[in-house]
């Protein structure tokens, strides 16, 4: 029912000498800010409860970590989506606590209430001892293994992302120890301890660069970074202490597209447009026109309906989505403003997809 | 140690006939968009678990809605901070939730969990079902004596706010049952059942107006509303279906100055500013140029140090202050950007409080 051949009508104007026999994929051409006939489109969670044949995968394992480092399991939640929605994108099925996970400290994932860790950073003794860098990301072989399968598997038909969560967001758990409404025990730490923190982010950043080196490695085509309490936040904040982690993390990492999605951080867009990075990521709160005002047009965006959306019947969800996409008027991949929630219809998941891909701009 | 004497300081140069025997409170004259010497200072929830008070009293209750329904001890809790910290307006101690319960829709306060609503709104003969304006405003009596028992006690030391939710606020949780990170289920029902939730909007609005219209009677001197969910909407969202509500309840109450308090709406800030209310608070997201710019210059702003900033030593404290202070540079209110956190230390509350007091703007 979708063709995974999303770039077949594709015509490129700007593109002086288009080669009609090997375009490269829409949604790296969007990505990297070329016009295209239609924006791209995926979503965040693609990969996951929304799909009949991931809640079957899903119950051949005890428990979420046993799935996500099983790569065989991994990479067939990573192509799922692609076959039965046919988005324009795959993203790999992990957890962005695998990061705090290989630089020693251990979680557990509770079942309908989030991520645990025992044990959380509280001082200079326990960032000492966290493992970071080459040697904490080379713990993470079994994601690399899931993209180079899902990349093979793929056999070229849609883009491979990789991903990370952002240093802050990192933290926030690593020193929460769990999620929160406030995640104060966080943010005091900017407060009372801004060298320990800062030590902290750094050893972050160095395992996030080296893991998402490897990501590419291993067969990403673009990686998109997850900063999702970056809300959390006041602007000074997350000037010192999110934006320039951020900064290195993309600048380590000339050879793909990358995404930045902060959420919640519409404050922090203006910063953000000046990284070196091809695309934002926007939550629903932010128009269309503010996304494109702050960023100074210099960045391809990407969002942002409200998840909520795909709860109204499809006449709605066809107008929602194109009234979004001709907001956004071009240099756009198209996504939800958040993660699907897990209890969205499928018909409206394929709604939306759907709408996206019947749309034409004329070029 | 701290004078609850705050308005004793105050000179008004752009009042041109000055009464020194009864000059207003700090707190009304700030609200009322006049000219003050500092800014006046109070703390959401500063009712609350910080003041040891608060939780020897609180433990005289088998749990939290006995001790919300007795209206002297509810009177005691408002009145502890004005003893205790020095600030410059009481807050009636009580909950948002008492206006669903009123209209019929009881709810439990799980210790450490928040509230939980054991039936919910799903259709439209569970709105029809809704008790609402006068009907359920006199149900609330036991608020209205507390305000009553409060304003008799402060003997004038300081201004009394009463308060109330904002509508959508509580369709949020009349519709999910209770506190949630998505909100998912109310949202829902703003795309798939636009008419059903005006409708209950509307009837909350009701209440809420006769709500507050009895607290004033009772003795509040300002009432703040509180749009705690207000940032889990899009802007279009909170424009149909939160703007016009706040609209009819500002209009309802011309006799009192009016806060409101939408956290997380800094897309919305343009138009509450044509609301007729007085004031606009923000949360800590929101740079003070930012609120400055986006409400025209036509509102008393109130706000916005992080809570977190008072878990740092109190030097810090009073820089952070001073800052916030000089930026939102007068036509402001001091208050955190959001309750403070119970485990704040009172130190740092005390810190907050006398930087705030100790500061002089040159008249």
């Amino acid at each position: 029912m979708h063709s995974p051949n999303p770039q077949s009508a594709i015509r490129n104007p700007q593109s002086p000498i288009p080669d009609p026999h090997s375009p490269a994929p829409l949604f790296l051409r969007a990505a990297n800010g070329e016009a295209t006939e239609r924006p791209p489109v995926w979503l965040m969670r693609q990969a996951g409860r929304i799909l009949p044949q991931y809640r079957a995968l899903r119950s051949k394992f005890p428990d979420f970590k046993a799935f996500v480092k099983t790569p065989e399991a991994a990479a067939e939640a990573t192509i799922q989506p692609v076959d039965e929605l046919g988005v324009d994108a795959a993203i790999v099925f992990s957890d962005i606590l695998v990061v705090p996970e290989a630089m020693g400290l251990d979680y557990e994932m509770v079942e309908a209430k989030g991520p645990r860790f025992p044990k959380v950073i509280e001082n200079q003794n326990d960032v000492a001892g966290l493992i970071s860098g080459v040697m904490a990301a080379e713990r993470l072989a079994y994601v690399y293994e899931a993209l180079r399968i899902t990349k093979r598997e793929l056999a070229g038909r849609v883009p491979l992302l990789g991903f990370a969560g952002a240093p802050w967001t990192i933290l926030a758990y690593m020193v929460e120890g769990s999620g929160s409404k406030t995640f104060s025990k966080a943010r005091r730490m900017l407060y009372a301890e801004p060298e320990l923190a800062h030590a902290l982010l750094q050893k972050i950043t160095d395992t996030t660069i080296q893991y998402l080196k490897n990501q590419v490695t291993a067969g990403a085509d673009l990686v998109q970074i997850f900063d999702s309490w970056a809300g959390e936040l006041p602007p000074e904040h997350y000037r010192v202490f999110a934006v320039p982690y951020l900064g290195q993390i993309c600048e380590a990492l000339p050879e793909v597209p990358k995404t930045i999605f902060a959420k919640g951080a519409w404050f922090a867009l203006e910063d953000l447009a000046n990284l070196p990075c091809q695309v934002l990521g926007l939550d629903w709160n932010i128009t269309p026109e503010f996304g494109k005002k702050s960023s100074g047009g210099r960045k391809v965006l990407q969002g942002n309906l409200d998840p909520c959306a795909l709860y109204a019947d499809t006449k709605s969800i066809e107008k929602e989505t194109f009234a979004m996409i001709r907001a956004f008027g071009g240099h756009h991949i198209a996504n939800l403003g958040h993660g699907v929630y897990p209890d969205t219809p499928l018909d409206g998941v394929r709604a939306f997809v759907e709408a996206v891909k019947s749309f034409r701009w004329e070029l």
